[in-house]
Formats: C-alpha cells, sequence, structure tokens
C-alpha cells in the first residue's frame, strides 16, 4: 500500500489489517523503527476532526509534522499542487495527508515518491473516515456480516456515503438509505434500499446520519430549513425512543446539531459519534503505519 | 485547578503557589512525570505574546502542541465551540489553551473532561496575564502590600485592568487610576481612586498603563488622536522624570509607542515590560503544571 | 555571523565554510550540543519552497520550532516588525527566519540579541536561496572558476539575480545575461553581458532561469501573455536540445510552465532544479549551525 487514495482500492484482507492495527494502537501499541519520518497535513478546504486526528496520529507514532498553510504557500502564485508536492518530497518529507475539493486531485500525484493519504476529495472519496467507521462498527458488533446499516441524508454529496456503501456491502452488511427522496440516487439502488425515516429507526443496527451541507446546497437550491429536515427526516428524540437497545448512532461531525440529529443524542449513550473521533486517531495511525511500511519494503528491496 | 477561567475563581493561597513555582521555573526546574502530554492553542482572536509564550511554556515543559487556525477548522462550516473543544478532546488533547471574542465563552465547557486555560475572554479576564504581572511585581519588590499600584488608561475595556484590580488590592496593594475620566467607571471606585496622571508618577510604586484600544474605540467615538491621548494621559519623558527612582514601568503589550508611553521608554532602565513578556513563559508554565495536577490527582483517585 | 542578512556580508571564506557544512550534512552529518534551541519562521509573505525547507532544517538539527502567522499575530493591530521580533527575543526564541515585502526590513532588527535569517527582503536579498545555488553548482563542478553562468528573466525584480550576480562574479564564474531587455538593467552591465536565449543556450554551463512574477508585473504593464515570453525568451525543448551536454538548468522555484521552461523539462536529466530544493534543506543547516556557533562564541566570552 503505497498511498491510500480510494476504498476501491483496498482488498478485503488490507481492510481487515488496518482493523487489527488500529485495535493494537488503541491498546497502547507503538511503531515499530527508529528512523525519523517527517509527514505534512495539507488541507486545502477546512477541518478540524481529520486534519488534527491525522496531525495526533503522527505525534503519537513519533513522526515530524511539518506545517502547511495553503493561504501562505506559492499555491497563492499560482503554483500547482504537483509542484507544490514535488516541492515536500525535494525537502524529504515522506507522507502527504492531502484534502482538496477536486474529485481525484490524486491521479497526477501517484508518480511521485511521496506517500499520498488522501483526506477527502470533493464529493468523492474519504477512505480514513471509512475505515475509523468500520473499526467502530466491528469494535461494537465484533463482525458485519448481517448487520443492517442505514445511511441517511445527502448521500448524493457525501464522500463519507460513497465510500461506506461500497465496503460495507462488500463485508457483508445489509445497506438502506434514508433522507430525501430526491437525495436518492439511482446508482445507490445497487447497494441497498430506500425507507422511510420512521421505517429504519425500528430495524437499524446502525443508523449512519450524514451532516446536511448547507454551503454546498445554497447552490442547486434544494434548501430545506433546519427545523423542516429535523422533523421530515431527523433524529428525533421520539425517533431514538424506538430505536433497538443495541442499535448505535453515527455521524462523521461536524454534527448540524437539531438538524440531522437532536442537540441532546449526540453525546447519548446509544451515539458513538465521540467514540469515531477517538477511534480516527487509532486508524489514522494505522493507515501511516501502512504507507511507511510499503516504504520499509521498497528500501530492503533497494539494498538486497 | 481543574481550570484556570478567571482570578476570582483563584484563592490568595493558590495564587501564591502559582508564584513560587514561575520562579521554580524560570531558575530552570523541570516538570515531574514522563507521560506524553498534549495541548492546542486555539485563538480566536489575534495575539502574538499570549499565543507563542503558552507554546513556548508546553514546549518547555515537554508537551506536544497540536495546530489549530480557526479559519481553516470547521468552525467555518458552523461549528460550535463547544463541539470544536469535545473534538480535541476525544483526539485525546489534555488542555485546551482559548482566547475567544464572547465574554464567558467558557462556561458551557466546564462539563468538558478537557482542562480548558482562558486566555482572554472578550472585555472579560485574562487570568494569565495578571498573573505574570503578579509574577513581575513580586520579583521586584518582594512583596504587594502597601505598593501604591496605578492602573492608568482604557480601564473599562480591558481585561487586564479588570483582573488586577480586584487582586492586588486583595493582596494588600493600594490601587489608584489614571487616565480619560470617561473610561474611569464608578465601579472601580470600589478598588481605588482616580487621580491625575501628573499626580500619579510621582506617587507609584508601579505604573501599569494599559493599551489603548483604537480598534474597538471606533466603534464608541471616543477618539482621541495619537499626539493628544500621549500629551494629556501618557507616559512622556517629562513625567517619567519625576516617577521615583526605584518605581517601575509596566505594560501588557502590544504596546503603542508614543501613545500610552514615549517609545525611548519602552526598553527603559525602570521598565519591565520586556521582563513581563520574559515571565510570561514561566508563569505559564507554573498554570500548565497545575491544570496537570489535577489531572494526576483525578487519576491517582481513579485507581485507588 | 551573527545575522545573516545579505550576501554583501560574507567573505569569501565563509561562504566557502558554508558550503563545506552544507555538504556535510548532505552526508548525514548532525549538530553537536544538547542544548535546547527555538526558532521562529516569520513569513509575511508567501512562501512554500524557503519556509518549509527553513522548518525542515530545524526539524533535522533538532530546533524546535515556535509557530507564526502574521494574520493572526498582533501585528493585525498595529504592532511593528521591531517590537514582534522583540517579542520573540523575550519568549526565550533564539533565531528569526524573515520574509518581509519591505526592503532592508532587517536594519532595526541588528540591535536586538536573536539571531535574524533573512529569508527575502522585497526586491533585495535572498541570502539562503543564493547559497543553495552555489551549493547546487559547486556539486556539479567542484569549481566556480571560469563557469559560464547565464541568468535569464525577470533581473530587475529579482532577489535571487541580485544575489548571485555578485558573488558569482567574485567566485570566478563568468556572467552573463537573457530575457528581454527592458528588464536588463545598465547597473547589471558591470557583471556581465546581455546575450540573446538562442546564443545563451549553446554556450552556457548553468542557466539560470528566473520566475516571471506576473503579480508584480501587473502594476507596472510590462505583460507578456505566456506563450509569447515562451516562445522569445523560455526554454522550449527546441532550444534545450542545443544546450552542451554536461550544462545544467536552473530554477529557484515556483517555476512557471511552458513560459520560463517546457514542462516537460522541469524534472529532466540535465535540471537541477529539484536537486536545488533537497540542497536547500542542507544549506539551511549549515546557515542555521553558522549563527548558533556565534552565540556559543559569545557565550564562551561571557564565561570567561
Amino acid at each position: 500500500m503505497k498511498h491510500l487514495l480510494s476504498m476501491e482500492d483496498l482488498s478485503t484482507l488490507e481492510i481487515e489489517q488496518l482493523l487489527d492495527r488500529a485495535a493494537y494502537f488503541k491498546q497502547g501499541g507503538k511503531l515499530e523503527g527508529d528512523k525519523k519520518l517527517y509527514a505534512v497535513n495539507m488541507f486545502f478546504e477546512p477541518s478540524t476532526r481529520t486534519h488534527h486526528s491525522f496531525e495526533m496520529a503522527e505525534k503519537k507514532l513519533g513522526i515530524e509534522t511539518i506545517s502547511f498553510e495553503p493561504g501562505e504557500s506559492s499555491v497563492t502564485k499560482g503554483e500547482t499542487l504537483y509542484d507544490t508536492v514535488l516541492t515536500m518530497q525535494a525537502l524529504g518529507v515522506d507522507i502527504a495527508v492531502i484534502r482538496h475539493k477536486e474529485e481525484h486531485y490524486y491521479e497526477p500525484l501517484k508518480a511521485l515518491d511521496i506517500h499520498v493519504i488522501n483526506g477527502g476529495d470533493g464529493c468523492g472519496q474519504h477512505p480514513s473516515q471509512c475505515l475509523l467507521d468500520l473499526f467502530t462498527i466491528k469494535e461494537e458488533f465484533g463482525t458485519f456480516s448481517g448487520k443492517k446499516v442505514v445511511i441517511c441524508g445527502d448521500i448524493l454529496h457525501s464522500r463519507v456515503a460513497n465510500s461506506n456503501m461500497q465496503v460495507l456491502k462488500r463485508l457483508g452488511a445489509d445497506i438502506y438509505f434514508s433522507g430525501p427522496r430526491e437525495w436518492f440516487d439511482a446508482s445507490c439502488a445497487a447497494y441497498g434500499t430506500y425507507l422511510d425515516i420512521d421505517q429504519v429507526v425500528e430495524v437499524a443496527d446502525v443508523l449512519m446520519l450524514l451532516r446536511v451541507q448547507h454551503e454546498r446546497h445554497q447552490a442547486d437550491g434544494a434548501v430545506f430549513s433546519k427545523a423542516d429536515y429535523h422533523a421530515q427526516y431527523g433524529l428525533t428524540i421520539e425517533r431514538a425512543a424506538k430505536m433497538k437497545k443495541d442499535a448505535i448512532i453515527m455521524h462523521p461531525s461536524p454534527v448540524n446539531r437539531d438538524v440531522e440529529i437532536a442537540g441532546c443524542l449526540v453525546e447519548s449513550e446509544q451515539s458513538r459519534i465521540v467514540a469515531q473521533m477517538q477511534n480516527g486517531v487509532f486508524m489514522r495511525m494505522a493507515i501511516l503505519e501502512a504507507v511507511l511500511n510499503e516504504k520499509e519494503a521498497e528500501m530492503r528491496v533497494c539494498t538486497l
């Protein structure tokens, strides 16, 4: 695994190995080797969790973090992403974690020697979020097989929904969708069935709520008032009361409180929203280790 | 001391202990224990001294610093301060140093497990500045008792004036105020007497000048020209010559040179303005240690 | 060497020592001593290479880096550069690496105890870029003597051209200039001869291309279309084919691909553009060491 760009690139075995290593780090495991390593976190779109979760994972692994602010870099003088990442490679940086608004921004970067980890590409993939979601589900149930997972909300524009529906089905879960019908795409029908929110709360083992991305919807006019969305499609207190007792609530955050979910449910007993953030650090440690192992493997080949 | 939010929360004993520990760190003292600790400095308003003084204190104590830029975080997508700090806690961050324009922003954060240190809340409190001022005065005179401290300038809008007048009086100093009359509030009269600048320079042991916050005054219309302010209320070279020989000049910085104080007096022999910045690092080491000791104490309780 | 401000301050011996130490660091050499040291990188103009190259050099030397964002500092409240750097000194920072748009910004800073390294002053000097260029040429040819170096492009506005023409001549190279005639200044004639690009590609040992600074030219109206500049003054594929086989191509970056140079030549066999970025880290390690040695020397004097 030289880069981590898309969930589609990962075999089921690789996913399972990542889940095992995240569990190892969560139990206090350490990275082997004492080579000094460098990572740069290049976030061209705002982020709190993904950015600082990777930073925390780097620090816990003893990897040095190089700072990078797009607005103070030569990107402002028109330097391309390729030339910027080439620069980081030339400076001796081992890993670039990148979030960029352009889908598939990483294609030209595959030619570089630096390891690229995709921290989100537009409406495309967000593999580290997907993997930490998998880790959180497996930690809860020990398996994916036969679990009823409902993805609810802005499926069309969601990096998370895209990655999750494909890989969860591959791992044996049963997928359902909910939320506004106009955000349910024919392409999703291959992965699961659309159900009304009042139906899904009774059947779901995992209720994955997605963020309503107000900032993306202002352009296309499909705007709900917050109260309307909550009443029609959100997890209200009343709906939450109908959930199975061992079912869990997930959300990639940031949460719009009282839109996708009633504010008081965010830190409730059935919610795993805080656990997802905690697990994100350990999964990202596993991802960083995995791309560095590839480096080690390359270096071993070179010295033969 | 789980958090440091306001000087009002501190007992006189706690203040004295912080002053002692700052002196210990100034003499090269080290933090005990070898646990890896993490802090995040969240400055939602501009800062050079407070921000980087905390960062330096963290580095000197061996605490890892997590980066945070409000403008590149999910705050731009509407995430609340509570949810942002909750995220930092979930990522494993031990301490959040926060500056925010809203007074008492920290109230909802008290429920969190992360330690919050107030780096300034609007026109409210700025306890670490207050404590470093106390440290600088005690270092000079060995006591507060009977020392004549003049707070001069924009008392109404100053976080520093608010904290300092209360605690200095509590510690036995005699408080006076100077500066424009319209910035002297009836509420201050409980703490000290208003005097003209030409009177106070002759009696003061400590002359604490406050910054004229042009950026806050443009709204309320109480604007002086820089030269007028300096002539009427500032520490001119002439006035400085009338000060007692062992009196000291203080200012929380940034200084408006030739407004509150003649530029050439900033680094003069009686000025402690640079010493305040130096002492700030040691006092912040003491503050960080104090909240971490609370963590240790909690952990000891848990393991019993 | 207390500061590094301008190439003009450096003797030929000092330059040679810096080149030797950069080679030492490139071979994996380490900094001696175990004192904890602190640097701050203050970039008031955008930068990717210089900023992060210094940061990387600091990390490789074990120097702690203090963060600094001009837009989030008290500079936004009108604090001067002098007072900002004085603050950094008071906080205990040993070295300030500064880029600032004002030429000779560093003059008032010479009085401070903190070591100042000039990361570029307006259209003035950029000594660390100059030194890494020298290092790259010496690494290639072992000498400067008699080597034909062509500086091609926006000579008038270039920090790099200014420093390089003077020092390369001093070290024995033969200097030529090319690019638009109107950007060739009478003051350059003292250092070398102007030649047409089609002539120079055949004689050059080193072809140093400069960046067309579109952002600076929009003001003065001397604007070329990108295609026009490339055709008339750029290194096209056809021109590159006429170069001597052991000649090298250099560029300080960021490159405007297909303006100064055909995009496909950037990573070509004769290009040293990536090597310049790699060498920059090692040269900056040598520069940091040099100013710190001065500190050591001062401290030895003090303890006698």
